[in-house]
């Protein structure tokens, strides 16, 4: 199984050098990444959710706590974004592997504050929660306070993206092909579970219409 | 939104110090990684399959290309492993947040060859395609060889879980709740889609009984 290398003679390459590629993997799935980066020589890797706008990547947490406070100003990044979209079942374990799209954005983090960090926070809702933000207030100064907003910018030649999309690939002279196994692709998808209502709400609060239009099908009849 | 960070006087710590809710982490999902490390000062990051063995976790590429020609022998390193189980919406952006697993283990790399690595890749393969080692045949020569296995061990003290599994949270008397209002959880679930058989199996191929089994509802009938 090969997620992210590429056999040199077997596979075409799978990276890609469009931007838009890039916009795409960053755009897509639940805007979860790794964020990376160097304390005191050692790796530094912690969970974040960003959204992209425009040729920047905007991330937040709380100042309140842990992780953030090691992250500096200026420090070096990389945020890596993986979707695995499929199982590819092969005639070997070799040849078996995984749809998927990756992307890693290197770069330069910045903390950012003021309506600054209001507009990072607003852009991560709009792609968690779409519509979500016209439901509630706007963001207090106590809330802005509370938040550390990071920044990176996406810079020409600093991003890598990778895709596999295909089926497995069909066997070449040197290939077992065993008579009566199933070969193919296993898509892998993401939904929504019925939502449950907080148990501090009132009885009979109808869904909004931002957690509504996650149940496209709900409605049809 | 929080997805790893906590607030202080709100919540309660998300940290577990529990090996088994580690491992609980680590053995659930697609056993997709982000593997950091640092070359040449700089955070380097990419997705790596892997697989826990007891208190080794084994992963892999392939030796032609790319990434892996980075990551020494000896070189410290971060995998990080994020699930996310559910959306949080509440009366605030602020207050919304994330249900989610996550797990970075700090260790130092080992490459690993011969039966080890034969045995390393029947593990990420046993995780990931469950049943399917005993479908097809034993692992060639050739295909180790073209293969570079990692392994990294979990030390006590060198990995870190965060866990959010809850309702949003009940409002305190300075928190906004605007009446009428929906507040819950949304479930994110992960499902199969149809398998669909390559275009070169000849035509009346049963699915192997370890790709049916991904299917448990289909056979109710």
């Amino acid at each position: 199984m090969r997620v992210e290398y590429d056999r040199i003679k077997r596979h075409p390459e799978r990276s890609r050098d469009d931007r838009a590629d890039l916009n795409a993997v960053l755009d897509d799935g639940h805007h979860v990444g790794s964020l990376s980066t160097v304390v005191d020589g050692v790796p530094w890797v912690v969970p974040m959710l960003y959204a992209r706008v425009g040729d920047r990547i905007m991330m937040h947490g709380s100042t309140g706590a842990g992780a953030l406070r090691y992250v500096a100003t200026g420090a070096r990044a990389a945020l890596c974004v993986t979707h695995v979209d499929a199982w590819i079942y092969a005639h070997s374990l070799f040849e078996s592997s995984a749809n998927y799209r990756s992307a890693v954005v290197h770069g330069t983090l910045n903390r950012i504050a003021g309506s600054e960090a209001a507009e990072a926070l607003t852009a991560i809702s709009d792609v968690i929660f779409p519509g979500r933000s016209s439901e509630v207030p706007a963001h207090t100064p106590k809330q802005l306070a509370a938040t550390q907003a990071l920044a990176m910018d996406i810079t020409d030649g600093q991003w890598t993206v990778k895709i596999r999309n295909g089926p497995p690939s069909t066997p070449e002279e040197d290939d077992e092909v065993i008579p009566g196994l199933w070969a193919g692709t296993v898509p892998i998808r993401s939904s929504y579970g019925p939502p449950e209502p907080a148990a501090w709400l009132p009885p009979g609060v109808a869904l909004s219409p931002s957690v509504e239009r996650l149940y496209p099908n709900e409605h049809a009849g």
